[in-house]
């Protein structure tokens, strides 16, 4: 077990009245589909567990497997088996539905059981006297995909979630060459959900993005099934998070310029295809609302519609239980001066202009 | 607006797997009543809003105010005066008496509404559907109680919450007093439940939970009131947070030996009457998980029973959503090196002598 020092800059500070409250300190790793990286902060080779930031790659099988086109899936189940969804009658709807034409049901999924994130979701649970089911969790859209495939696949669907079943030894090997990474064994741990996931650096990370945004790098039929999952989570972004969060609000003010994907324990990645770039970030405590606060500040500097789309992530004002102003949560100088590096960086306007006139 | 580096050590990490996803960095400092500093970890120095930690503190106008012997109050009012609670029957039940007494009702509250902590009673106000209303917000019992200060002092309970309401002027000075220290009038924030919160370091902090536990080092009549909270708090541990929370669960294992308190954005404080200490820590990102393990760790040094009353706490085992064993929060090196240090320090042998022996 190593790493008892935190050797990354605060990226991240919450402040209330005067003084800055509270500090995230973090990484993160901007990065062609090459490898070259465009921004490194803090230790972007440490292996880190992507968690649910993958799950667009997670779902690459759903596509190669051929399960998309024997059982025409729509874009809001392609985007569904891309989410962390809040358990909203939309998501379920398409669980069920993604479920429904691989012929199973809900009682396949092994993802556990959480309280829905929409606040109406889980008031309707709840006045209904009922429990939330596996369906209920934000991974179920993942876990019917992985099921889903494993059916085209012929493979036994049950244990789908173990690391030994051939579809998560072939999801695995996906990410890895999505990636450009090889994994280490002794770094796979056992999500939130039960499925594995694989630790590997950020700088690799965002390569994978940098390559799933744009299909660079990647054979033509794995670049094919990540442009096609990408796309139909451009065109459902509420299917990937749910009203008001911050991937579905990002998506649906910037597609198809951003496509953006957040996981537990404070990974946030991004792909922007026509800069032909990825990013990926973790916070080191795991606040979310470090990481979307950080993701902003390098989305600002790279796409410039982000500036005043996300002006509310960019002031990141925060309010108490009567709506009183409070704090705010603001760029540290570190991150402010990554962001203005980025914003004058050559490269960024001779790859963004190389890409406007193909 | 300084800090843009975290100098403080990790005193938390997070394993999944066999790798540290996560880590929190912090400051501890533990003192006597005089400010003799057993421990500091981090920096003591810079000044940190110690917000819901110092409730307890907050309260001594009930009781200075002759408020607490005019109205009668009981142990389970002047708990849920100190309290972060979960908004159970139990907790509303004591608010709503407090009020009653005062010759005062809900309406009075100034604190704003959330839902409560407690599922029960989020699915009790849910299946009813109803929206919490300021008696469920956690500090409900300590507006209750600066509303029946203000009416026992003659005060106008109104805008009671006001910086500039001479009740809220007499309470900054209460804690200034108890801890030992000036404030900034720059450094003042305002709290989530909307009265202010002045920032003071750990050190001071940490002086003034050792004289609330004990007593030293304040007036008599201070000292009065801090014991009679302190008292009221060990006979109703339920009252100041809820079942199965961290502070309800130490202080109904360890009580008297232990007052406990934890605040927003990573503070938690402690006294130990019997040694003639107290405890104060922040972490950095104001992750709780992290909190209430660091604690657990400065209790277990210092508190011979504490080892085995807070096992599943020092074991601080995560399970996922179908309660499989992914990973633990466990101490740095750092922390483990400075608890070994407390446990073998001769002064504190010394202390606890010399106070059982009283």
């Amino acid at each position: 077990m190593s790493g008892t020092t935190s050797s990354n800059p605060v990226l991240v500070e919450v402040t209330r009245g005067s003084i800055v409250e509270s500090r995230h300190a973090g990484a993160i790793a901007v990065s062609d589909p090459d490898g070259h990286l465009l921004l490194t902060l803090g230790d972007v080779q440490r292996p880190i567990y992507p968690r649910s930031a993958v799950k667009a790659m997670q779902a690459i099988p759903l596509i190669e497997s051929g399960a998309a086109d024997t059982f025409g899936l729509s874009d809001d189940e392609l985007a569904v088996a891309c989410a962390s969804h809040s358990g909203d009658a939309v998501h379920l709807d398409a669980v069920r539905s993604l479920l429904a034409k691989a012929r199973l049901d809900e009682g396949y999924l092994a993802c556990g059981a959480h309280w829905p994130a929409s606040e109406e979701a889980m008031r309707a649970l709840m006045r209904a006297g009922r429990r939330p089911q596996p369906i209920h969790n934000n991974c179920s859209g993942k876990h019917a995909s992985m099921l889903a495939a494993a059916v085209a696949l012929g493979l036994e669907p049950r244990g789908y979630e173990r690391p030994d079943h051939p579809l998560q030894v072939m999801i695995a090997r996906m990410i890895s060459e999505t990636c450009g990474v090889t994994f280490d064994h002794a770094h796979m741990g056992v999500d939130g959900c039960s499925v594995p996931t694989w630790a590997l650096p950020l700088s690799a990370l965002a390569r994978g993005f940098a390559r799933l945004g744009t299909g660079d790098g990647l054979t033509p039929e794995r670049a094919s099934a990540a442009l096609r999952l990408v796309a139909a989570c451009s065109a459902s972004p509420v299917l990937v998070a749910g009203e008001g969060r911050f991937d579905t609000v990002v998506m649906a003010a910037l597609e198809p310029a951003v496509f953006v994907k957040g996981g537990a324990e404070g990974v946030h990645c991004a792909a922007l295809p026509e800069l032909g770039l990825g990013i990926a970030l973790k916070i080191d405590d795991g606040a979310k609302r470090a990481t979307e606060r950080a993701l902003t500040e390098v989305l600002v500097a790279l796409v410039h519609e982000a500036r005043q789309a996300l002006a509310p992530q960019l002031e990141g004002e925060l309010l108490n239980w009567r709506g009183i102003s409070v704090g705010r949560a603001v760029a540290s100088e570190a991150l402010m001066q990554a962001g203005g590096a980025l914003d004058d960086s050559p490269r960024r306007r001779v790859e963004a202009m190389a890409r406007q006139t193909r």
